[in-house]
This record gives structure tokens, C-alpha cells and sequence, in this order.
């Protein structure tokens, strides 16, 4: 079905030239690697024809160019730890790495910035720019894995999103490499600019469709040396979220705010062997609030108590690490409870996250899974964890699938959208087909075909090009 | 040499037909009108050949399906405020505006936005929004006269951009025309979104040459009941402009920074007949700081002093009212110095503003003209205001052709750009195709022919499609 070649010797051969032989490799076991990302089920998986790591953006631009002559599909690869099969090169072709390319080339305080290459690693800019005493606002929850090219790529959310943004903010500018394998700037080093097209996000957060990012400048912001977490339990889930619109209009800037229904509560206390308060029949809020001088961050801890107290708090306490490891082993709590499961990842107006979830909440009551919801409550992003427990593939299948078609449509009529943070990668290509307005997909498809006749890069990724 | 057809009377008929024909004009006062925008210079001037006021987004879909059938451009206009002929129709064509369409359409407390129509006036959404206890951020000079509109497709900057960014940092969703007719709703009302293209990114600021802005779904901000402006006097232009970056770095989050050179300190306080401490020999800036709170205000002030202290200033004065009507008079002041003068709108990256004034300033002492500047010195975006005076019409135009061709190499050196906040318009185009980088120009050029392929959407504009 395929309308692309096949990766013929000359290709692998064109590859070598370019990249140096030891950094192209056909071999069984390399390949079989490269098949997945995060994603564990077997039918979303592929094979690469060819990996290659070029060390260089020139050999990338080189890799596109052979690619673009040989009809061959590429498939860019950061760190794998995609949830929607990003990575995976659902045509075959090749997979490009960015691996090599590791630098942090320099970190300015004067201009306040950091040059990095595309692989390197997200923790690593975190930690540079706060021992220069800035803070590098990107924050993905698989920070320590993950690298800052595939964080632009997708435009990774995570936890500091609140208050400062998604990855799309915190870049001034980024070199790729286009589709055709032409080498571009995009974006500068402004706080305005007027000055022609918005490439920079157009490229930042299309999953490699549009570019292969190779570089970016990212801004640092001064490091808030004051620091307060604070754990409101709620016994009422409408209450729990409603405190989110109250924390926005008093002007409080959180850094976080995190909700955890309770069924997480008493999955992952369990899981961490550790009871806080109304284990039984808590919603959780962890609110994160940060500030530049003690007194700020004392009149904002009275605040906070108020505001938890007004929207209906049982208790405000400080929240501890204890707070913050029940928070981190969601996840892996519920692999105990079953083996298989599913992660969604929603994203609806803040107003409406309580709505939402108390909804969908009621229509998972119809299904025969277990349904876990966590919450970036205070940027209305949303993630279910559905666990398959003893049900059979079958019924496992269709009740993910229903459910799908109830969710879906029900979060596009609260103004909501597919993907908060995850981004659609290849597995959500399909429900973004079907709930995306029809102009506004001819208009993204018009752009890709302009960019990349071929469809050379990423092809199967974010819509059917 | 026009590829365009002319507006022929079948053309108005069918415009008349979609619009009614009171709200299709072909008189010659009418046209004359529509010749410019803030522009005074006749060279610059083109006569529509059909004015147009829709009613609707249907309205404006049914102009652009006519314009696509005879081929004939399509100037689109919202307040005409542009001081770069961003709304002159240099291909004749019909101009059509947007002010019909000014209804502001929804303010929502609980959700903190706004629906407005294009045509809906910049500061009639700023009291709207206070009305209700919120700050709309969005903030042009002009904002008095302009239309959200305009504000939206040329990313206008102004007062309040150092804070909160400019207009397309304010903006959740809009809702536009594509250059071939259809209607489509880009962005949502979300804090994050990883669910296709930023295709809202991409028209905005693309001076309604990818598509007519006729509704826009706003930002509302809590308000800060708190503010306070400061005046710190330097007679040291490195020191006063090296102030930005300490304020930066001290997290103080200035909502706005603004500097004055001495020539304008002494031209304004002529006019305004006015005069604040170092008249002779002074360099203002201008500092905004808003809180929640009296004791963060507090300590900010304090905190403002110091670094204003430390950084050389000479003077420290709380800032009332008349430093901001001579901030205010500024352009102004300069007309009574030469009848003709033309301002320009560089952008630097913040931490080189200092550089680039002292450079430029030194290079345009090599010229007979005078030269003044002004800077949202915080924003790193600088106005040049070059007076003619007593010289000739052949000599104005050799120095301030040869003042450019050293001026913008220089800017572009630095990392910046042409335009800051008032866009490429027709007056830049030259220099934006000769100094944009040439496969980033090839990408926006592809993009235009992709979602216009008959160019008919504000052409000769930003760029030479």
C-alpha cells in the first residue's frame, strides 16, 4: 500500500557516505528497538528499515535530502518516551536520531537564554540554568528522560504549565531542518517582533511533520528563591476543582496546581504504604505557589488558606515530600491493580475541568474498566488512567473504543481538545481526522504538502497528509 | 503590470448582491479616502477601486469568493492606523473594512475571556475588561483609535508588552476568512494544546495576508489593584538603558520600561512647557510596577529604588502625571521641529538595546538630519524619530535610504529585526526580502501560494508573493 521505495542498498549505502558507516545500522536487533516508543501494545508497532544518528544538523539536512531523493520516509526520534506512538515510523524508512547531538552550547546570563542542540537532555538545561541561578520553565513530567527536541517538538506540557506556559513558550528561536532538507532559522531572540511569518510555532509542536529541530534558544527567567506547596483536601469533587478558577482570580500565579481523584489517592497511598489524611474519601490538590521575597510568600500562604478554606477545603496542610511521592507513583500504583491499561490525555477550558471530570467520571459508571483521573487541574489537562483488569481483549477493545466515542465529543462541545500535552503522534491520528474542523484541517494539510510534497517526514503522524 | 483584473461593473454588482448596496461604494471621495492609512506621503498612496463594509464573517467569505472568481485583490483595513502602508491597496482591488463588524460579542468572568468582532475598538475592550475587574493586556499606543482587528493581525505591541506580551500572547482562538473564501475557527480557549498546527500563531501577524481576522476569542487577566511609576534620571545613556536588564534578573516584572533620549526629554518639555529635573542633560526611564498587594508594592518600590540607585541613576522620583504627558508628547514635540520626519520600529534582543541606541546614534552623526529615539526599553523595541528639517526633498531621501542601509544590517547583526511591533506593511518589503534569510523567505512564500494560490489577500504586502 505503501507509495514509498523500498530502503535499497544504494540508499543505505548514499546514508554511510553521509553519516560515516558506524552511524547507519540495518541490523535485526537495532531495528526491532526502534519499532516502539513507550507504547507496549504490539499492533501500533513498526519497523525501521534503517536507524542512523547524524551527528550534525548538516547531516541531517543530508539524511532529508537523500530520503527526499529516494522516496524514502523519515521518522525523527528524541527520546522515545511518546504515550502516542510519535516515534514510531509507522511506514518503515528510516529513523533519525538525534542523540549525538547533545550539546548545551552556551548558557548567556546577561541575555538571559541557553543554546541547546536538539538532544539534549531536559534535566540537564534544568539543572545548568539553575545552578546559573535561573530557572528553564520547561518541565515535562519525564524530564529526567527525556530530550528538549522531542519537549519542542510535541510542545510538552508538565508540571510548571500553570504559570509559565507550555515548551512553545519558553523558546525565542530554533534551527531545523525542513522536509526537503534545507537548513532554517526561525523565531529570534525578541520579546516582540512583527516581522514576517510565525514559523517558530508552526514548527514547535506539529511532532516533526513540519522540521526535524536541531537547535533551539530557550529563555531563563529568574529563579523564584521562595517556595511554598500546599495540600488541600477536598470530600467533594466539584469543590476540589472548583478552587482552580478561585486561585487564578486572585491573581496568586501558581506555579502548579495538581488534583488527585480518590481513587488515586488510595492507589498510590496504598502503593507508597503511606496514609495521609482522609485516605477514604479525599480529592487531592496540591498547589504549588512560588515567589522573589519572604513577605510575598507570606501574604500568599494566608491567601492560599483563605481560598482553600472559602471553596470548601476539610483541610489545608503544608504539603511535604510525602504529598509529592503519592503524586509521582500514580501511575505505577496502578500497574498493581492491573497489568494493562490505558493513559488519555484531554485537555478542556480551566472552567470547565470540574464539569468535565465529574461528567466523564459518571459515564465511565456504563464501562466495566476502572477509571483514575489525575489533573494539571489549574490548565484544565486532563489525564484517564483506564485499567483493563480482568476483562478480555475483546471486551477490553470495545469498551476503550465506546468509551473514546462518548469522551471525545463530549470534550471538543466544552471547547476541549484531543491532546493537552501528548500530543496525536500516529495513535490519535484517526479521532483527529474525525473531531478537527474541516477547513482547518485543509489548511494544515495544505501546509504540510507546501513544506513537504512528498511527505517525506513523520508521514502517518497528527493527520493523514 | 498587474496580474489582477479590473473591478468591473459585473465585480460590483456581485459584491452589491452579497452586501447590499449601500455597503459597496465606487464614488471617488470614497476612494480617495481609502488611497492611505497614517501614511503622508503621496509616493506611497494607491486608489481602491471598490470600498466595502460587511456585515458578517459570512459577508466577508462571500467578498473573498467573489474576489477569487475575477481575480482582483482584496486590501483589508481595520482602524487604517498603520504608520508602515499596512492598509493601502498598492494593487487597487477592493479594500474592505472590518468596522461594521465591532460588536464585543461576550465577557465571561467565570472562564476570563472575551468574544469581540474584529471591528470591535481596542479600548472600549480595556474599559469593558476593567469594568469587570480585569486587565485585557493587550495595550497598543494607539490603542484609542485602533480596532482589535488590526491589533491582531499586524501583533501590535505597545505599553504593556514587557509584562504580559504582546497582542498574539492575548489572544485564545479567532475566528477568520482564508484567502479563498471559507470560514475557520483556529485556537481554543485553552491553557495548553498539543492537537495540530498552531495555525492561530500563524495568521496572526501575518498582516492579513493568510486571513481577515473578523472574531477573536481574548485573555482577561486579574487586575492589580496596586501601581506604582517610577522616573530614574541617568545622564549616562549606558547606565540608563543598562537599568532593563537588573530589573529583568531582580524578577521585579516591570509591566512597562519606557526610555526617552535627551532630545526628547528637551523637545517634549518644550512643547509640554514643562520642565522635570535635568532638562539639559537627561535620559528618562520610565518604570511600571503592579501588584495584588500593598506590602509586595512596598517591597518592590524599595527593591526599584536600589536597583535604580545601583545602576547610576541620578534622580529617583515617583512618576505622576506629567511624566507620562511628556512621554506621551513626544512625537508631537517633534513637528514643531521639522513639518516632515519619519519614524522607524527596530527590535533588539533586550540585553542589546543599550548597544544599539549608542551605535545608531553615533552613525547619525554623520548625517545632516536630527535624530530622536524613544524605546520600550524593556522589549528591547526602539523608535527612531528622523527629522527632515530644512533639507532637501533629494537629500532626505539619499540620507535616510543610506541611514537604513547601515541601520538595519546592524540590528539584524545584533539579532533583531525589522519591525518590533508596527510590521513590514508595503514600506519594508524591499529590505524584509533582503534581509530575511533566504529559505525562511522560501517557506513563507510556500505557505502564502499554498492558502492563496491566486495571491488576491492583501497582496504586496510583508513580502513580494
Amino acid at each position: 500500500m505503501s507509495k514509498y521505495e523500498p530502503v535499497s542498498a544504494e540508499v543505505v549505502a548514499a546514508l554511510q557516505t553521509a553519516l560515516g558507516a558506524e552511524y547507519v545500522r540495518t541490523d535485526a536487533e537495532t531495528l526491532e528497538k526502534y519499532k516502539t516508543d513507550e507504547e507496549t501494545d504490539p499492533r501500533y508497532h513498526h519497523l525501521p528499515e534503517v536507524v542512523v544518528w547524524p551527528g550534525s544538523t548538516e547531516e541531517v539536512a543530508a539524511v532529508m535530502k537523500i530520503a527526499n531523493q529516494y522516496n524514502v520516509p523519515v521518522t525523527p526520534r528524541s527520546a522515545g518516551t511518546s504515550v502516542s506512538c510519535g516515534a514510531i515510523p509507522v511506514y518503515g524508512g528510516i529513523v533519525l536520531l538525534l542523540e549525538r547531538m547533545d550539546k548545551i552550547e552556551e548558557l548567556n546570563t546577561e541575555g538571559m537564554y541557553m543554546v541547546v542542540e536538539a538532544g539534549a537532555r531536559t534535566v540537564e538545561i534544568q539543572e545548568k540554568a539553575n545552578a546559573a541561578g535561573f530557572l528553564y520553565a520547561g518541565d515535562p513530567c519525564s524530564a529526567d528522560s527525556c530530550l528538549i527536541g522531542g519537549n519542542i517538538a510535541t510542545n510538552a506540557g508538565g508540571n510548571k504549565a500553570v504559570r509559565y506556559g507550555t515548551t512553545r513558550d519558553q523558546v525565542y528561536a530554533i534551527e531545523a531542518v525542513t522536509p526537503t532538507g534545507d537548513i532554517v532559522n526561525v523565531g529570534a531572540r525578541l520579546k516582540k517582533k512583527s516581522t514576517g511569518y510565525c514559523l517558530e510555532q508552526l514548527i514547535m509542536g506539529s511532532e516533526g511533520t513540519l522540521g526535524i529541530i536541531t537547535k533551539a534558544t530557550l529563555k531563563l527567567l529568574p529563579l523564584c528563591p521562595y517556595k511554598l506547596d500546599l495540600l488541600a483536601i477536598f470530600t467533594d469533587l466539584d469543590k476540589a476543582v472548583g478552587l482552580v478558577p478561585n486561585l487564578i482570580k486572585a491573581g496568586l500565579n501558581p506555579t502548579s496546581v495538581e488534583f488527585m481523584d480518590n481513587a488515586f489517592v488510595r492507589s498510590s497511598s496504598d502503593y507508597c504504604e503511606l496514609k495521609l489524611p482522609h485516605y477514604e474519601d479525599g480529592f487531592y490538590v496540591i498547589v504549588t505557589v512560588e515567589t522573589f521575597n519572604e513577605d510575598e510568600l507570606e501574604s500568599k500562604m494566608e491567601q492560599l488558606d483563605e481560598i482553600c478554606s472559602a471553596s470548601g477545603a476539610t483541610d489545608v496542610l503544608e504539603a511535604d515530600d510525602r504529598v509529592w511521592k503519592l503524586r509521582r507513583n500514580c501511575l505505577e500504583s496502578t500497574r498493581v491493580l492491573s497489568l494493562v491499561s490505558t493513559s488519555d490525555d484531554l485537555v478542556v477550558p480551566v472552567d470547565q475541568i470540574a464539569n468535565c471530570i465529574r461528567h466523564l467520571t459518571k459515564v465511565a459508571e456504563n464501562y466495566s474498566f476502572k477509571l483514575f483521573t489525575l489533573a494539571h487541574a489549574g490548565d484544565g489537562n486532563l489525564h484517564f488512567q483506564i485499567l483493563k483488569g480482568e476483562m478480555s481483549d475483546e471486551q477490553w477493545e470495545d469498551e476503550v473504543s465506546r468509551f473514546h466515542a462518548e469522551a471525545y465529543p463530549y470534550v471538543y462541545s466544552l471547547g476541549g481538545r484531543l491532546s493537552g500535552e501528548h500530543g496525536i503522534g500516529a495513535k490519535k491520528v484517526e479521532a483527529m481526522e474525525k473531531y478537527t474542523e474541516p477547513v482547518e484541517m485543509k489548511m494544515m494539510k495544505e501546509i504540510k504538502r507546501a513544506l513537504d510534497p512528498k511527505n517525506i517526514l513523520n508521514p502517518g503522524k497528527v493527520f493523514n497528509a
